[in-house]
């Protein structure tokens, strides 16, 4: 019964890489991933959400908007040619969220050989499909146990501490029109951050948005990660990959129409790692206002590969200004929490791949 | 052992279908549906054909190649905002030959329904990676019972008895180039197959082709529903979709920097359908001569939907010329035979949806 | 106040060039730049109609459609790995039009260099959101100085004396169907216009549009170059590049839905260009009637490129009918015309790049 139950939340893609999705070098981007990671959440968590089995009368059909993502680490690199393999499955339902799981492998199909790339976690909110802006409850998941339902209630309480954090003072800045981000003192000296600094402006047209006129929180990751890669490509000059995304929120859904502006800035460098600060402005162009809102917010790691697919050292970055310096910090303080995080994610899961 | 070994062949893809997808009546192009189901075909027949346990000493790597699709019906429409599940399994293996059937189904997500709107056979031949043009062995494939293997065999011996028919003088004028499928009399009058002709020109770019620089069966499956498309909304002047797809083949591969040429023209009208004949020619631009060589060639039938979304009935064609008068006795041929062939699986398989 | 009202009009986009924005050789073909200009000048126009600065009671919003694209010369190649940078900025407004100037330059992000590839200049007129086909008036734009004020309404009055002239006389065989465009005398000796001529034919998607529903100029654009592509490639044989489009009136917006049917013909050689018309005619499927309307008409220049990079002398055009050879006469003219301009430019502006 409750394995059935979990069959039918089960979603698989597979899909084979194009020149498209990937790099010179034939590296997938990140973002290309991250766009089919989403693809698969939002199948998951709309299915489970309109799932007949948990209908009652109140029923209303739902679609699910993403809200969030947690860090995800690009394990391995996927390359042109190869199968990328997605399984999604719902692991968690709170009242108004629902959390998705999606493992990614990639498959070289002349080999024979598959090898785990991401492992991620999005929660998504169901929205009623008939009146905008209404959120509706989720339906309850069925846990195995009750180990595995504490576990995902802990994981659930974690996200929504952070999230409540970042919006009533943590880091109010990045949800107010922060200026300082769009200051360029105009430094063309390489290696500082105004020297690496990159902008994308994309139109949001019909194929980026789902049937009810808003892009997928896909569509606007693979944009994140194309602005970072050009910040690292400029910085760096080398064959450069994402190599994690910081847990990130979606505070707005974007519109069918508007203009996203993304921007994305060095922050901090490790040896062998750079930290990039990506944020997303939306814009309506038809709206009678001129506000530009702030929709995303992220930071993206990258590393730097060598003609031998290895990493290698990245050139440090130059901090000049006061924010630089402080922002620098504060990136150092995040480079050791993944760090640390990522040691205790080893000993606690020695089977992950 | 044998339930493993057949499910690392499988191929599951998910898709949420797009606004791209779909005509302006929101019904997910038959040619869209085509695609994915020649992308799952070419995962599992590659996957099958490059399987680690399936190798010697002598392997080499191989990518397969569609040689043949077997009639495809439509049996349901799709619709934007549905997700399209694909399901691919290798179902037969020949010394250079692999049969993989695929069956789709449509999912509203809203109303957690699920019905098959397709079920397809494809083969493929494995090609050399590494050396142009050779064609490799197919490894066997273990069957789960004498009566499973006889019946595939009986399949394979089948569409290559059709294929050595077409080839040998069933009806040579398809593989040479036929000026007639050229020839237009301009008649301007409506419910002719002058008025309806239409054509589609289409230079073959990288996203169109695999990482070999060759178009994937399925973008050029796209290409011909898109053109016989046409044909149908030009002669009914309603909403039009696919119903079927008769047995085809693929005679030549089309390079990359080709030019696609695609024609189609209308050639029998039953009460309720509308079977369009479809042609399409390549031209390597970079090629010092101007050959152009028939690559595929196929019968579409269309059928036209009133706003209720039901079939109504077509307006007749007119035939006119000798050519069009026996094209269409020779479709009225395939449409009984069409007919008579659905009456016999209906008996067979009453349990398919 | 000055600056500021100009920065809101800035758009900037950045975008990395991927294989599919290329040919074979590896150079980004014309047409993907003329299509991120075009999207680049929609941004910019539309939202200086919609500023709120310039709002009054009787506001309605407008979105902008191409009427015009001066005369867009490709002054450097650009390659697949590079981010293209556009910046686009309204320059004058007209009481129903807007002019804007879009600079592209590529960047090779290896190794930090950047060139100027591009400067076009386009004008938009202001459509209502609301009311199909009702033009609205264009807020003014302050110009920091009498001198920029002068410069630009003598740019305005000259081009619209341009468009007057093509309209009312000047060459009124361009606006009608002129029907010599498409014969054909079969002729397959090489080198001839018969020869090179080139057809695509391309159905309009939702993908191909902007929201309301007509396909944007950039793509138009974008096909335009892709048939003048395959004329150049079929005469020359050779890695062909875009090295200019002359001045270009859209006189039909181009609907979803639409078959938009591209030709295009050799009209001139110089010693190491060649001239290429190219022709828009578009035919909405589903009315009633099946008139096809001339939507654009174009002039492209192309050069050869050796396996150096560097331009290499060009086959000469073999001209056979009466019309050829008007015609050949005509583009020389024309090519003349470049020349002497094109100098005229290079002596009044020393500092371009």
């Amino acid at each position: 019964m409750m394995t059935e139950n979990e069959d039918e939340c089960d979603v698989q893609i597979c899909r084979l890489m194009k020149p498209d999705d990937a790099n010179i070098a034939g590296n997938v981007h990140g973002g290309t991933i991250l766009k089919m990671i989403e693809e698969a959440g939002i199948i998951a968590s709309t299915r489970h959400c309109n799932n007949p089995a948990h209908m009652n009368d109140e029923y209303e059909p739902s679609v699910s908007a993403l809200v969030r993502v947690e860090t995800t680490d690009f394990l391995q690199p996927m390359f042109i040619g190869e199968v990328a393999e997605l399984r999604g499955k719902v692991t968690y339902s709170a009242p108004h969220s629902v959390e998705v799981q999606v493992m990614v492998t990639a498959e070289n199909l002349l080999k024979g050989t598959k090898r785990l790339t991401n492992f991620a976690t999005l929660w998504y909110v169901p929205m009623s499909a008939d009146e905008k802006g209404k959120v509706l409850p989720a339906p309850p998941l069925k846990c195995p146990s009750k180990d595995v339902e504490e576990a995902g209630r802990a994981r659930y309480e974690a996200q929504k501490a952070e999230r409540r954090r970042i919006g009533l003072g943590g880091r109010p800045s990045l949800l107010i029109k922060s200026n300082d981000f769009y200051d360029d003192d105009g430094s063309s000296e390489t290696l500082t951050v105004s020297h690496s600094r990159s902008s994308l402006i994309h139109l949001v047209g019909p194929s980026d948005c789902n049937t009810y006129g808003y892009a997928s929180g896909g569509v606007t990751m693979k944009l994140m990660d194309e602005v970072a890669g050009c910040v690292a490509a400029r910085h760096c000059r080398t064959n450069i990959v994402t190599a994690s995304m910081d847990a990130t929120n979606f505070h707005k859904t974007v519109r069918l129409g508007s203009i996203c502006h993304l921007t994305g800035r060095a922050t901090f460098t490790s040896n062998r790692s750079l930290e990039i600060e990506v944020m997303v402005d939306t814009e309506y162009l038809l709206a009678g206002s001129d506000v530009r809102e702030r929709a995303v917010h992220a930071f993206f790691t990258y590393v730097s590969l060598g003609p031998d697919g290895r990493t290698q050292p990245i050139p440090q970055l130059k901090v000049q200004t006061e924010g630089e310096k402080i922002r620098y910090e504060e990136g150092k303080l995040r480079y050791e929490q993944r760090k640390s995080k990522r040691a205790a994610n080893k000993q606690s899961k020695p089977s992950t791949s």
